[in-house]
């Protein structure tokens, strides 16, 4: 089975510190592919940022090799819908994944991020999902990081207070760390906390595998049948063709 | 007042059809600008369509003169939020401006529109608006038509016909034409209906027109402020100026 | 376009204040003729005191002269339905364009109002709009004030440090001055708010006439038909001819 | 206890018939006093009247004798939460009472009424409640009736086809007769229907009884205390006493 | 009119409690009959421990003498919807029963229990009953307490000082003490309060005597019909009779 | 890893059919284990039954050997809250499985199932878990069949036809043939049917390998903390000493 795991964002490192975290998980026989956008910003955060990067995402699977499934590896799910329309094999987001998974471990779950500019994107995305009721929160780190990429050790300690308020003060049964540069810190910081803790990467890898599972077909009925064909202008050559059915 | 209509699709003669819409409707001292999509689809109607040509409307507005505000002109409304973030004027959308504008018209509104690939994306559009229990329904032709710019010649019976239907079996109070290549037909055939029509593109000018009489400021808090200046790669160059805020 | 900002209070110097709030936002052409509640209180407050006042404003809308548009010019909109299915133009409520305008403009809106006796009536006022997933609050000031037509000046300060809290500490980000006696304050304080402010008389003139540029016909069908002629008995004349299409 | 059963519509033979329908359900000790709107219309239909009747229903309150509890005795409640906020006593909807105890006898109740215009004012009324996703649906009899006092025998048979109706394509599990002229027709027919029927007056009568059981006090906090007294102009006297608490 | 008061608990002295609280409320002609709980645990308050002690209340239902109506008489409602689906008669829940009566006396309820174990479990019970919007919060005692039978007593001055805050701070328009060691607590205390306060055991007893003067029929159709006979393997006889019919 | 496949119902080749439908599907290391319940019902179709049923699930986990997680293997997830609070591994309920993974196949589910008598319920838990918004409707046949494990071959036309009418007639973007008898079944029907299907044991195995995969703590805080030790009476030994913390 490969899995193509494409982090929407620009930040290679943050690309394998998501590969690695996933691979760990993996079944035997999964295969984990990564893609980086070629474009884009360093992090989405905004909602603007992820209505560039969701069409981004659109044409980096026009590009990509044959996968059994799609991760969108960046919480908040930019271009998912669009993603799951277009293309024939699953496509799972990180925020979806994890916040599912965390469903079926508690009635509420916290999210905990690293910076606020990412909250209303997050709780757009929650939303989106139709989750809100499963919401207990979202806490943020406020103020600046060092680096992206090591934003979990640098901040670790007051990621795991806020984790801890969450479940103190806003009654979240699991627990969540939102946000691509914080993936593998679950594993790291469990022990320090009273709830369950979803890595969303881990959820992503595991629920693409539990979709590959059912061999879903490509549906040609309901809302996301694959569109008909269509002109385009413009547009990167795969995913004009992809569009266009020429691909 | 200048107002910007912007068309996110490719087809410049639906943008001369809802300027004309427009501008009957406009107040005096209303000068209606328009801008029409440099790439992308001649019109988007599926939710892959949307996540493109909703980066697209970033990159037109980052690229637009000076304005008071400005309309997303295509219904469901793609970019919307990540426009009302990014920049430092009103934006509204072709959908959020009709539906709005029916909620005081009527309980519940009925959307008739001219292809079914569109429904998907609008039912998304209602829903994200918070509006579902205020549908009564969206109801499409099925079938091609030979033009889009003509679609509501063409098929101006039949268009009358489901918007009946849409009032006597789904309980609409009141009726959207859904869709731009509709513009300027609800003054066309509103005396064969039994309820109000509202007609989106005179309904987004008049609300453009109502928020710039509010003189509303751009947000420094709240979930719409401007975010923080950031660096992109690849990105439009106007666009990433306005990310960067060095434009 | 002659539209009726209705007070449905006995209080003339709010008429008045409203009046001019409105006069100076509408456009070239509107003409705003104004009707004060000729029995009543002077200013609705409580549920009981809205069940009165709505009744009082379907009396004098009925025997109110020729107009296009009418405005229940009361925050809480006494009235508003019963009105919209009685009366063939257009019927606009204060808290509902205010709200509604708010929505193009955040994603929650806070109220902010003068007397902790409105809070429990405008609570019921968003929720019968549908709108309470996009309220983040409703904030008043306690204790007592020397006088309706001039709380908005002897409180200015508090009312400004309230709509600041709503900001800070209830996500707000759009703010309405709630309240026919807070008309026109929006534009003196707004430099002192860090987000949009909406005004809600400003609000309910200019979607007033976006109403009447869609020229809506009165609903032969649905749920805002005219009710079919009935007799009555004690009512106001006016009003009972109206309801038994005397009129 | 005494309970004022309390007709906001002007038919005196729609009150005699509650009477009875209350009369036999209630318990020993509970004596039925009545009222019929000196003013207002045969039988409230529309959101207008409701909100004219709703007013009246204060006017007669403020001048009933001394009662344990009152009904507003018209489905749709007309002046409920004004009148249970102006009051001391506790103050039971028809239309309350008879989805409540409906909610105990089933997971969604179908209403059976007598006239189309009903439809959309008890629409209104149930999402009001809050119980909308409790309702399996509202259907009515179409067309004229010759008398509103015997319309339940004129149409029995037509009643009861809509009520079995209501069971077979809506999924209702148990079955309200809507609109006081039904009253009593619950113990009539209900053999001939497959699931409980709950009749709108016995159960106003039995859940005023309950609350009374209750011995509650006038809230002097929250959103039903008595408001702070207040001046008033040209309203009816005992009601103007009431709000000025001269009463 | 009989009732059976049913203790899912296997307190015999809360049985007791509730026996005298209810029979002082109930009507001239109505005979409370009561049943504890065989085995189960003494005080049910998790959710593990509600599935285990409804199931035990069908064994119960099945082993009681002819009755009315029967109350299922802990807060929570254990085994409801499975007794109101299994047997002839009207089954009520003492939290339902409690929190309808309390919708009639406010816009939301405050409940305050006597252990912090069981907020979980009520609040899944105020969501099962669709009443999350009309409840203000749920508070609770914390720590020890000497005797089940006397923790009103024991902790009198706490619950009042919790349900004062609940009003203050929560917004409780009306309280409920919820648990049923907390019965007739109501009375004694309600002097203290400032909203109404709701007895569980008295709602319980008056919701059951209303829905009997309603002479419900068993239903034959829709979601609460008998099932049809069904054989089982090692359940309680009686059970076991009524599930195959065999009774 | 060692999952608990854990059959409510008394019927062994249902357990069989389930464990090799899962089989199929674990991936490598995976070790099913299965548990049939000695005492119940064959199948589980009612609300009550799922009362009783879920108890049973409650003694049967109490009396498993060791596992990493376990299954509660009927569409309904009879019991599951009680045990995600009393046990220590993580639990997945059938129904809860495969919705949840429907929701990333598609906006809405429909589900197929073989008896009418089953709806209900189905609904009553689709809602439990907060999920009607997803769900385009339950279908189930009319009628009698032969056996409960082979009605999936029996009925597999009329099963399929169901379905498709799910899609054509409900909007359905994903399918669920849901009943413990009719695992498997998708995988021989999916080429019949223009959208996927989830398996609903193929989707329990594999979300019970994501959730073992986040080694999730149990938690000793939130609302599914193990609760404090409680004597019992009259309890099935293990679950007895489960519940008092001396097992």
């Amino acid at each position: 089975m490969r899995l193509l795991l494409l982090n929407p964002n620009t930040s290679r490192d943050v690309t394998e510190l998501m590969r690695a975290t996933g691979a760990a998980a993996a079944a035997p026989g999964t295969e984990i592919l990564t893609a980086t956008a070629p474009r884009g910003v360093p992090y989405i955060a905004t909602r603007a940022e992820a209505q560039i990067g969701g069409a981004i995402v659109l044409e980096m699977l026009a590009e990509a090799p044959p996968v059994d499934a799609a991760i969108i590896a960046a919480f908040g799910d930019p271009g998912l819908l669009g993603a799951r329309e277009l293309f024939d094999y699953p496509v799972v987001g990180l925020a979806e994944a994890a916040m599912l998974s965390a469903c079926m471990l508690g009635r509420r779950f916290g999210l905990v991020t690293f910076a606020r500019a990412l909250v209303p994107w997050y709780e757009d995305c929650i939303e989106a999902h139709g989750l809100a009721q499963r919401c207990a929160g979202v806490r943020s780190l406020e103020g600046r990081f060092a680096s992206l990429s090591d934003v979990q050790d640098e901040k670790e300690a007051q990621l795991v207070d806020l984790a801890n308020a969450a479940v103190a003060e806003d009654g979240a049964d699991v627990l969540i760390f939102a946000g691509a540069p914080l993936s593998g810190l679950a594993a790291r910081v469990r022990e320090r906390l009273p709830v369950p803790v979803v890595d969303q990467v881990v959820a992503a890898v595991k629920l693409a595998e539990a979709l590959v599972a059912q061999a879903p077909r490509k549906a040609t009925a309901g809302s996301f049948r694959r569109p008909d064909p269509k002109p385009s202008h413009g547009l990167a050559p795969a995913l004009a063709a992809r569009i266009a059915h020429t691909d």
